[in-house]
């Protein structure tokens, strides 16, 4: 794709998959999950935990689109009851790295953030 | 709030406000917002022509929430109509700078991501 300029992604086209793909790993709970896997292997109930206010509905979903984009691997074991565990493939580490970064900006920009918005609000 | 660990901004925490700051920026248009303002200072019309698909409504509304957030400007010159440009701040670049290499890096994977996606539904 990158060799071909006129087949390359592009986030601003409404119609690119990667703008697709950029809204899961960045929508409501994508990056917490992402990241959350950033510290290794997790089983769903202890990434719903991780993840607060996270439904079981939701975190499900999301699990199944990340696996589908290839960021997210599903381990089974065969035992009774199976055992399932989730982690980051190589590719899904790469963006929860990137993401981790973005999270501690945020993180650390709070008392700015704040700030701003008592500002804007006292003056609208 | 960096020197007090207890009250350190938490995304995994569901009443944290730095949660739906982040929810913001990385949302359905903020990335694209923050990202094409990274460019330098646009007027309301370019922004929607450069950020294919997004409505004058949804447009509006993101812009209004990052001015909030102190992360875009919105610069007004009192001509008849008025002139209003839109930029990012100081604060509003780091971001910016952030989610170009988020979106670069989404960008570039879309092989892989297309691949692996191929994999799971043939085998699903």
């Amino acid at each position: 794709m990158a060799s071909d300029p006129a087949l390359a992604a592009d986030v601003f086209a409404r119609c690119c998959e990667s703008r697709r793909t950029m809204l899961e790993i960045t929508g409501r709970w994508g990056t917490l999950v992402l990241v959350a896997l950033g510290d290794g292997t997790h089983r769903f109930g202890e990434l719903r935990r991780r993840i607060d206010g996270v439904s079981e509905r939701m975190l499900s979903q999301t699990l199944q689109q990340l696996e589908r984009d290839g960021l997210v691997a599903r381990d089974v074991r065969a035992t009774v009851p199976p055992h399932v565990e989730y982690r980051l493939t190589e590719l899904g580490s790469r963006f929860a790295q990137h993401l981790r970064g973005l999270i501690e900006l945020v993180q650390d920009a709070m008392p700015e953030v704040i700030a701003a918005q008592e500002r804007y609000d006292s003056a609208h």
